[in-house]
């Protein structure tokens, strides 16, 4: 093990006050900020934490390779992306052999769902490894929507809309409750399979829940399929609330 | 609408830094802290918020008419659960009519499987309500384990270990990844259903996650049935992991 310490840090959905105080503590305490944006961005996580950094903390930005929303199974993309990883874990293994503390500052939780967890799968194994656990994107959204989600003995479900549509109905039909993620492009189909579910009349729409530019609106109201990637789509269980 | 004020304040897993900024804001400026705890103890959300309370603010503690877990089709339990919700409720609502800001602190999440919601069904119809996301308990756990949980398309799902073993077999062989709560006794039944859809050798234990006396370790070594109502089992996903 080196002296050097990386730290995955959840810095929570979008609003700067769903940060925890370990992660402000972290954030503060760290000789490198490492964060994941699309090139020529400033990222959401780098906005949350920007109070809390230390003044001349060197930073670390990694931007993504590919800035449009590829098919997973299309070589170049997979190619593109698993080097762009691997050159980042070097560049963040280069820091840590040096003795440094490098956070690399995640939105939501860094262990669901997150780019992070390509570094930590490279990193983790040879050098001492931390989780800063954080408010993961749909507790903001269905917080945002004041929405009880899952109770009880309910089973909740997390699915990609990327799904063929009869898995998506067949799988909806089957959870309590349910959160869409990456909607995007994949609405229309969505709609179809919420529909063919009996879920679309509790399904409610959310993009960028706890933001500024927050929006929500239940989805059978919501009359064009425009969706960004990163909207998701909420089927609220507990049946059986008072 | 009243001139109170309801917040559901998620205070995290247990770790009393996980709490957000939000939550200790939330906790500093409220007039009265409602939190669930049996009786006689005090509770996990209490402990965390304690160095965040105003000297002197009012305390509402809800202490559960029931200690024991008991099978949720039992009558006497569903009616004793009831009523205790409903009168806690009437006493919150009282506390809303004079003005008052109420804050209900929440172990993780306030709106995932949280006993809060039952009040927020009763009372957010009526009053001005906020709810504060929270780090769950469940990030907490595979963060503790520094454990990726789900990553890209990913189907996700949280189980209650009281399903019928069959059922949690085949929900467990169709999902990439999962989290089985209230372990509790049904752990025997649980570790079958574990063995029977190919996942024990990937399945973790963890109790009181993030917490001083966090107990983890590969359920597959786990020489004993023991376990409390609370304990959780994670089955990671993200199979292509490098």
């Amino acid at each position: 093990m080196s002296a050097g310490r990386l730290l995955g840090v959840g810095v929570g959905p979008g609003d700067p006050e769903l940060l925890t105080l370990k992660a402000m503590r972290a954030v503060g305490e760290a000789d490198v900020i490492a964060h994941f944006a699309k090139a020529g961005c400033v990222g959401h996580s780098r906005r949350i934490v920007a109070p809390h950094l230390r003044a001349g903390v060197a930073e670390l930005p990694l931007y993504y390779p590919v800035t449009t929303e590829l098919p997973k199974d299309c070589d170049g993309y997979r190619d593109a992306m698993r080097g762009f990883y691997d050159d980042a874990a070097v560049t963040i293994a280069g820091h840590l052999e040096a003795g440094r503390k490098v956070a690399v500052i995640c939105e939501g939780d860094p262990l669901f769902y997150g780019s992070y967890m390509h570094l930590h799968a490279r990193l983790s194994p040879r050098y001492a490894t931390e989780i800063v656990a954080g408010v993961t994107g749909m507790s903001g959204c269905w917080s945002a929507a004041g929405m009880p989600i899952a109770q009880g003995d309910d089973v909740f479900t997390v699915l990609p809309a990327t799904l063929p549509e009869s898995e998506l109905a067949r799988r909806l039909a089957e959870a309590d409750a349910a959160v869409v993620m990456k909607v995007g492009r994949h609405l229309p189909k969505l709609r179809r399979a919420l529909a063919s579910s009996g879920r679309l009349p509790r399904a409610i729409y959310v993009e960028r829940g706890t933001m500024a530019e927050e929006k929500m609106i239940p989805l059978a109201a919501k009359l064009d399929d425009e969706a960004p990637y990163f909207a998701v789509v909420l089927v609220p269980g507990w049946e059986e609330r008072p």
